[in-house]
């Protein structure tokens, strides 16, 4: 065969990070680089329940095609959650259903971009995303996170030269772990609003907070600026999922945005994979049912919590000194800053050999820069693993500051 | 918001097959517009089974993230069924899990398309692949479908334009029902191979044949080109799917190609949606287990032959003088062509008023023509509901008729 594949594809690496998820399989390794749930939280009697119900009550349809759009009582489902846990009132028909996160962003880059159209960033940002978006072949314009979120000037700055999109995670970003204050999300909305640029915000973690109060939305505050202001149409496509709670293996995630917006969603939906499988939506409604992914959430809160303090204790515990880390407030990852002269792309092979993994910080930085920072994920883990892991990598940094 | 959307999505219409499903709501409504397969033929029990089988051995495992290129063991299970019954030996790291076939046609574009490269199709053409397609933007160059398949002069002709890649359903092709004669495939592939132009190869139907002999793959044809020929590396991209033989709400088909595209088309997979539901491919491969899909393909070849025969006897019972339509010997569509001066796109609203649907032929030509034809599904309604819709449709064109 003739390979003469596109350019789209020419120029795409392979994910880092799920190349590193091949170490995975020795039993010996302990990891901090996937975004992995813990899978011990999973809810599986519950879903084996569900699946059994549902192929009793009306297998034939639970097995049959459905709408591109996603199963309706599914989204009525997550339509009325959202207005009882969080006051955000948001009909069905703006709710759109995919195959994760991940499709959210194919389908958006899809819709929106153009080639060499720009898209604000997050700096780091969220390589997943990234890689997605990349397909489109887009330009990008990277905002600096601070500790305290983005870089509001940096982002005007960046508005002013009119770019397609805005691509944030308000809560415990990925990969720092970083927390945009409230008052920053409301100048984010009025900033976005005065240039004409839409939001994408990424929200996989929002309910899993450990410590502090819970934030708004970024798409909250969006429509409450749309009930004080009628001709506000609103500006955040909005995206949350099932993966953190519930489980990433059932590929369930959803779109909130503007009914226009949506339906040119579906039309992309339409044409990548027709619809998201039937049977696991109609699932997902059936073990949503009577409160339990509330009652889940928790379970799955008072687990990660643990794990969180494990990490930070153990971080204290074992990191020398000129080794900097975030406190998360919430989600599934801390992010490490080593002394400028260590590299912790470069020092990913010994850290593997001494049966520990990460995610090179550099893979966040599309600059190329980043190189004495790492992603560590918290949640898969149990705190005794944790800790040696912890150990582990303290002693793989100190070989390197003692060089 | 700004509705900046990009071109593509801008020249995209809805699918107007999917816009008739909506229809499908009335009960009255006897429809032959989709391509769904009988529900009554899902194996509910088989697929509940072997949920709570998989979910009670390994319930994290099913529910957690995994590969991009598929669950390694359902990828064996395809290899190990191509060479049992069909003598196809294929490698499992040649075998790509995506969600349905329209996300190979996603996949495929994705890898290989730039906006107006050429893609040789058959015509009329299935048009969900070309909805894919066309968010790249390709060029199409038409071959015309004769009563025994593609026109192969007429392809040596299109293939001199150096198109990208060429798209056929060899077996009891969408929407014609027609089948490629075997002389004719080993034609096809010395000519893709003199112009070296890659073949899609679209099976969703073939093992859904109700008589005659199974006639061979392209794809096993090429490989034996390759066996005798150790420097041909062949030319196939194969798809089939597990929508007609077990169930499309499961959402699962593969592909079959050579090692460097498939790696390809799992990066853009990594991108479009990381991977393919884990516990739907655990379930499938729980269910293949002991011979259970050949023993159920046979029972859905019995059902549907019944609704082929009757199709075809409410045809020759019903339909005036000057209807013609073709003799599939499998799949699920036939063709129908009414005399020249009734249009099925204009009468399909008398025929929803009738209460019977199907798809007017014009929207599986993308040139405009094609306005007296339509495509019949036989496998959804049972023989009674075939006969009365038939006897319906043919009311519907009488009256058009005497006008």
């Amino acid at each position: 065969m003739q390979l003469r594949f596109a350019r789209r594809i020419s120029k795409t690496k392979k994910s880092f990070v799920r190349e590193i998820f091949k170490f995975l399989g020795d039993p010996e390794m302990i990891s901090f680089s996937g975004g992995f749930p813990n899978p011990d939280s999973f809810p599986v009697d519950g879903i084996k329940e569900a699946a059994i119900k549902v192929l009793e009550a009306d297998g034939a349809n639970a097995l049959q095609y459905s709408s591109s759009e996603g199963y309706l009582p599914l989204r009525q489902y997550i339509s009325k959650r959202y207005q009882k846990r969080f006051g955000l009132v948001v009909d069905p028909s703006e709710i759109l259903i995919c195959n994760g996160s991940q499709q959210a962003f194919d389908l958006i880059a899809k819709v929106f971009l153009e080639v060499n159209d720009t898209i604000v960033i997050e700096y780091p940002a969220y390589l997943g995303a990234l890689q997605s978006f990349g397909f489109y072949e887009p330009s990008y314009k990277e905002v600096k996170l601070t500790s305290s979120g983005l870089d509001l000037k940096q982002l005007e700055e960046a508005l002013k030269d009119n770019p397609k999109l805005m691509y944030v995670v308000p809560n415990f970003q990925n990969p720092t772990g970083t927390t945009l204050p409230v008052e920053r999300r409301k100048e984010l909305i009025e900033i976005a609003d005065r240039y004409g640029v839409p939001i994408i915000e990424d929200d996989p973690y929002g309910q899993l907070r450990y410590e502090g109060d819970h934030l708004p939305a970024v798409e909250l505050l969006d429509s409450q600026m749309r009930v004080q202001n009628g001709s506000y149409t609103g500006n955040v496509i909005y995206l949350s999922t099932f993966s953190k709670i519930l489980a990433p293996g059932l590929r369930l995630a959803w779109v909130i945005a503007p009914k226009d917006v949506i339906s040119k969603l579906a039309l992309a939906k339409q044409g990548v994979d027709l619809h998201t499988s039937t049977f696991n939506q109609i699932v997902a409604h059936e073990v949503g049912q009577h409160g339990f992914i509330d009652r889940h959430v928790k379970v799955i809160q008072r687990v990660y919590h643990e794990r969180r303090d494990a990490m930070l204790e153990s971080l204290e515990e074992h990191m020398p000194e000129g080794v900097t880390w975030t406190h998360p407030e919430g989600g599934l990852f801390l992010w490490l800053r080593l002394p400028e002269q260590v590299n912790a792309t470069s020092m990913l092979q010994e850290a593997i050999e001494e049966k520990v993994a990460y995610v090179p910080g550099e893979f966040f930085h599309p600059l190329g820069d980043g190189q004495n920072t790492m992603r560590l994920n918290f949640s898969y883990c149990n705190p005794e693993k944790i800790n040696e892991g912890i150990n582990r990598l303290a002693k793989a940094i100190k070989r390197k500051l003692v060089l």
